[in-house]
């Protein structure tokens, strides 16, 4: 195996892509900080918004490694970690190089931007995979070759591309997945289909969504409550497709405070929100596929069940797959 | 994530689980090569019986990253690699440490024993997934911490031996994996399932298994060859498992020569062979899951097709899961 500037970025794509879903409204982005022999030093990702920026998270992480000064790790928050690294960075950096997904930000805050940080801890080389199209905070490219750092756009451009869409796409419009769980046999019935971790990931994902969709069979047949307690997270609003507005209304999903529910018969409602997670099996998958950005499948190693997704004439791009506690997880587009 | 010695055992795992199925009669065995700043010099797996070991392969890889001599990569012998090695070290690799799945062998033969060779290049600190059974090559911890070597094995003990455990089974007894490909909804007919390489993938291992097993219907329906024509590699010798014998003897499998075809009702013939492929679908996975040791899957993103994997009280363990050129190749066991 090649260990090349493609092998850190390719580590720094598979890092954010487990946060994909979870940082809404920001970008999923991964970051690498490698030495000066090559050696891989940190690798990070931003995890949810409120959070450090990967690149921040990658910084305090390899200061820790190039210093052994455990302090900077009591630190969480972004301003705290930026103020440390810029009085007590020694020039540690000088001989690193940097690997972020997406063009480091520009904008400034409570914190300098990323950008400028990067330039004042005096890093050389910074390998960028996707140059930031957010007008707020573009331009980080710019500051940082102004400072003389060599920044090398556009490595592995297209995996930074589909890492970073669902970003571009609720920056203009609305980001809609469809999510599902299924087992190796297709199967989608008949109790629980995933992981203790695989339904823990959803509810945090419910958590960040806006809006969730689910099929009127669906909540007639299971009578679910839709939440994220699993990490005491929020219950998103909910559109329930049905043709019938008639629902038992002590399914839990309906008695949970500061929630709306829709029942509507088609998708119009989709355009309030901007971050959407479509759930279901097949017959959603059918109803919605062509209204879907992309696809997250929870795939359990087993062939319980009978009955689940039948032929559709359907193509996918795999763009991460990833196990957690036995679970594969899997992003994908259509094939273009 | 954390960059620490189980980072790097896994990535020697990865590496080698690409090759799994293709090294018999020899182990898959990963290597990686690490420097004193815990930099990544060098990831390699062994590939193929009479090819370098795992540990050479690195340490090649490694030599010419060290020392930037290319000369090294003109080698393609084990042999020639060790000499250029003991000959040409300069003590380029005294700080370094090395992650091994396998214990490196003690094996003297037309080379020096990988351990030995650790040794003269005065590697300090290795790490061992799992210890070596085999009584010819094993001993090579020994060897090593005789010479000082700082020896931890047992690193991520319980994946490499997973890794290694056809190789074991083959010593002792046979092992029989279960191959099939199918796509995401289960479904394994109506044509062609899997990439152009994962198809190149599996005549690279019906070439090297020396009994392929297969079902009497899908000989009769798809008329198969079942060579390794892709990889201009040999034909196996072929059980079909039929309650008649008859059989249109036009269908090619029938008319390679130097391969024996047995008809038979039974798996007793499997006893005659040590590295078995069962190919097939959800039939011939009831007929055989209780022999089988692996499970190899072929998963396609698409959902095409009509019929495959129905019901079946069977639970995996993912062992690992790789992608490459679209398809998820899955190496599964029984859940325990």
């Amino acid at each position: 195996m090649v260990i090349d500037s493609n092998f850190f970025m390719n580590l720094a794509l598979r890092e954010a892509w487990k946060y994909q879903g979870l940082t809404y409204p920001n970008p999923a982005v991964g970051c690498c900080i490698v030495g000066s022999n090559n050696e891989l030093i940190a690798v990070e990702a931003h995890q949810k918004a409120g959070s450090p920026h990967a690149e921040i998270m990658a910084l305090q992480s390899a200061y820790f490694k190039l210093t052994n000064n455990s302090k900077i790790l009591e630190l969480t928050s972004s301003i705290d970690i930026h103020n440390f690294l810029l009085n007590y960075h020694n020039n540690c950096f000088k001989n690193i190089s940097l690997y972020t997904t997406l063009e480091p930000c520009s904008h400034i805050g409570k914190t300098p931007s990323c950008a400028s940080l990067i330039c004042v801890l005096g890093i050389k080389k910074v390998f960028v995979g996707f140059n930031d199209i957010n007008v707020e905070a573009s331009g980080g490219n710019d500051i940082l070759k102004k400072s003389g750092v060599d920044v090398k756009t556009l490595l592995l451009e297209k995996k930074s591309q589909d890492l970073i869409k669902p970003f571009n796409i609720w920056n203009q419009d609305k980001f809609i997945f469809f999510k599902w769980a299924q087992r190796l046999n297709g199967t989608t019935d008949d109790g629980t289909v995933s992981s203790a971790h695989s339904r823990k990931n959803v509810h945090a994902m419910r958590d960040i969504c806006d809006l969730l969709v689910i099929g009127g069979n669906t909540v007639r047949t299971d009578r679910p409550t839709l939440d994220s307690r699993l990490v005491n997270g929020k219950a998103p609003d909910i559109l329930i497709i049905s043709r019938t507005k008639e629902f038992d209304k002590s399914i839990p999903l309906f008695n949970i405070e500061n929630r709306k529910v829709f029942i509507e018969d088609n998708f119009l409602k989709l355009d309030n929100y901007k971050n959407i997670m479509i759930e279901g099996s097949s017959k959603m998958f059918e109803l919605s596929k062509d209204i879907v950005d992309y696809f997250l499948c929870y795939l359990a190693p087993n062939m319980a069940g009978k009955s689940g997704f039948e032929k559709v004439e359907e193509k996918f791009d795999i763009l991460n797959i990833d196990q957690e506690d036995q679970d594969i997880i899997m992003w994908m587009k259509r094939e273009i």
